[in-house]
């Protein structure tokens, strides 16, 4: 028997059914933003791939790497980030502030583990043009939209600047050349906690290791930092956003976190991570100016959030937040061979009306099909036999309640609206 | 510059608009026929992609094929049918008939060309579990209502058989070792027409070439291929699929067309090709019921349908089949910067209202945010300015007409509407 490829899934309907809903649910906020639709292909140039600002040459070894019949690199995009800044390098001409959202697949070859697979779905929006805070903001309060929109009662976006975090190393007395070292191991906090950090920056012959933990966990920003310009800017802007934040009345969604590092040489200003539950985030972003002049393209201020479809899906599912999501709602059951086309008119009038519905396409007993219709959980079958068609009736059944009634064709449609109120 | 990977493309927002319209008049059309979305991953191992049923092993050169880390032999896959008979033929545990539909990405590397791309999107509708007529015509039904819901005026279901097919190889008398020959020749008469099929049968050594090529032409279910047994079940069931067609008044969308071939060992029953202009099939299909049994499974019928979406994307554009599309429809407008979050605030009250709404996030001064506007397509601009703010006021400017007012900022989303009618 063939299996899926290691560390990835199929998704059957009743999965997909929630991945659809939660698609159309954050696709709907971005449009109310006015973010629109981009696709990129599943393949990019392996130089893409590896260019700075996306994942540098190591990143052969975590993503799917191959080479085309020319000899061609490629590899299987990691995010959808990467191919976005592509686009706007190579189009300057397209209308500033452009505003993109995207839900696809990624791939990454990381080691399977519980909750973490090979192919996974990103959703990100991302403003590319504008250097403003505004446009951070936007890409927050449009976030809050979506959680809240998804129906998550309580969850925060944590806030930091990469200008923060440079000052407090500086502050801190670490040497410039220990600022990789000290942000790669912070970035750790949540896996492996505090001692845990203390321990690798120890191990990364960081001195000061002791004094920087303290800033970090203190998650003030002080006068200190403001001391070095970086700081100062680092400063205003989340000042500016905490302000804007207050002023719209959704600064309680907001959260000062100064241990959160993200994406090491990836993100310039404002960063975000989302946290709805459970230890893991589900999601995160920020800014990263440099990237398009780093793509060959103009310089051009980007801002943008990403959100991990299949963690939100998790969480949704273990805080019991999914609707009851549409399926087939009525079944149309020949009693024999004789009727089937009648019953096939029956049901093309149900679907001209709105229904979803299906019909028998097994040729089988009443016996069967009323199987089929408690397997899938159908709420209606309209049984339809030649002595009722003879009075223009059919038998329509609730398979909740069993109940019968008889219903003139012409009234079917009516009569299954006003019956499953 | 970095560039996309040959023979893929990037799909912007006005194309992305286009592709989300057609995607979800599908699905909806689909939804109705109680089909349900299910998605397998990208990446399949090779063994499945070239296991009998698939491509065999000579469809390593029409690929991307590659091996991971660990030197498992993988491959994109090249349609959805393959990936999804995997995992009917895996999960015998599934209640049948097994209907679902696939709209996703398939990636073949073939020479890039006009129109032919090496990432494209198929959108799959199939049924497993059923030997009926029924089911294709389900099938059949379920194409017609797509095509009809997007708008084509003129289109046809070209219908075969490749039982008839067989049968009418032996009528024309060709020896049964010849008969894959004679199937790949006809199955070019698209693009190389009647005569450049007769020379290639010839080329191929297939005797009695212009017998077979009569009979083709000709068009007919002659009597003596139902001699033969195989040309007999196949008459049969064409009949079955005409009559219902005709009981259901959609005859006039079929077409028996002897020349069509598809899958050359693929398919086992009925075949189906959509035309709907243009030189090109946008869309084909047919029965399959060996292909669960080849991929380990128990022996489980199958007929199902794949659109070429980028084919009928193309001929909409053509036909111009295209409705407006939704997009932005406000833009709210600060005069200065210290008007910026009421302007936030007027642009979440209309979000609220349901409208798709954009302020400005690049601090821009008025004249720029009006040729945004303008660049963008958006219909109304609100504008918000100090002094019109303190008497709870806001200016409405039709950007079409020009034509501005004054409105209050409580009657704003109802007066939008209305101005939009």
């Amino acid at each position: 028997m063939y299996q899926t490829v290691r560390g990835m899934r199929d998704f059957l309907p009743e999965d997909m059914r929630k991945r659809k809903y939660v698609f159309s649910v954050m696709e709907e906020v971005f449009q109310r933003y006015g973010f629109e639709p981009m696709e990129t292909p599943a393949v990019e140039s392996f130089e893409l791939l590896a260019a700075k600002g996306g994942g540098g040459e190591a990143i052969k070894d975590e993503i799917y790497y191959f080479k085309d019949k020319s000899g061609r690199e490629l590899g299987l995009r990691f995010d959808l980030t990467v191919p976005t800044s592509r686009v706007v390098a190579s189009k300057p001409e397209l209308v500033k502030p452009f505003k993109r959202y995207c839900i696809d697949k990624v791939w990454r070859y990381d080691r399977p583990q519980a909750g973490r697979y090979r192919e996974f779905t990103q959703a990100d929006i991302d403003i590319f043009g504008s250097p403003s805070v505004m446009a951070d903001f936007e890409v927050i309060q449009c976030s809050i939209d979506v959680f809240k929109a998804l129906g998550f009662k309580e969850f925060k976006i944590k806030v930091n600047n990469k200008k923060i975090l440079e000052a407090l190393i500086l502050a801190a007395g670490i040497p410039k050349e220990k600022t990789l070292d000290a942000f790669r191991s912070i970035d750790k906090l949540d896996k492996i906690g505090w001692d845990g950090v203390k321990e690798e920056l120890e191990q990364r012959e960081v001195p000061n290791a002791e004094k920087l933990m303290e800033l970090i966990e203190e998650n003030r920003i002080k006068e200190e930092f403001k001391a070095f310009d970086i700081g100062k800017e680092g400063a205003e802007e989340i000042d500016e956003l905490f302000s804007i934040a207050k002023a719209m009345g959704i600064d309680n969604y907001l959260e000062l976190d100064l241990s959160i590092v993200r994406g090491l040489e990836y993100y310039t200003g404002l960063v975000f991570e989302i946290k709805a539950g459970g230890k893991w985030s589900c999601g995160g972003g920020g800014r990263y100016d440099n990237m398009i002049e780093l793509y060959g393209g103009r310089k051009t201020p980007a801002t943008g959030i990403s959100y991990g479809v299949e963690r939100v899906i998790q969480l949704m599912e273990e805080q019991g937040l999914f609707p009851e999501l549409k399926k087939t709602e009525v079944y149309v059951a020949p009693v024999n061979k004789d009727v089937r086309v009648e019953a096939l008119k029956i049901a093309t009038q149900l679907r001209s009306s709105g229904f979803c519905v299906e019909t028998d396409v097994m040729e089988r007993n009443l016996r069967k099909q009323f199987e089929y219709v408690n397997a899938k959980g159908i709420r209606y079958c309209v049984i339809v036999g030649p002595k009722e068609l003879k009075d223009g009736e059919v038998t329509v059944r609730d398979m909740v309640s069993g109940k019968e009634r008889k219903v003139k064709i012409e009234e079917l449609a009516n009569s299954i609206k006003i019956g499953s109120e």
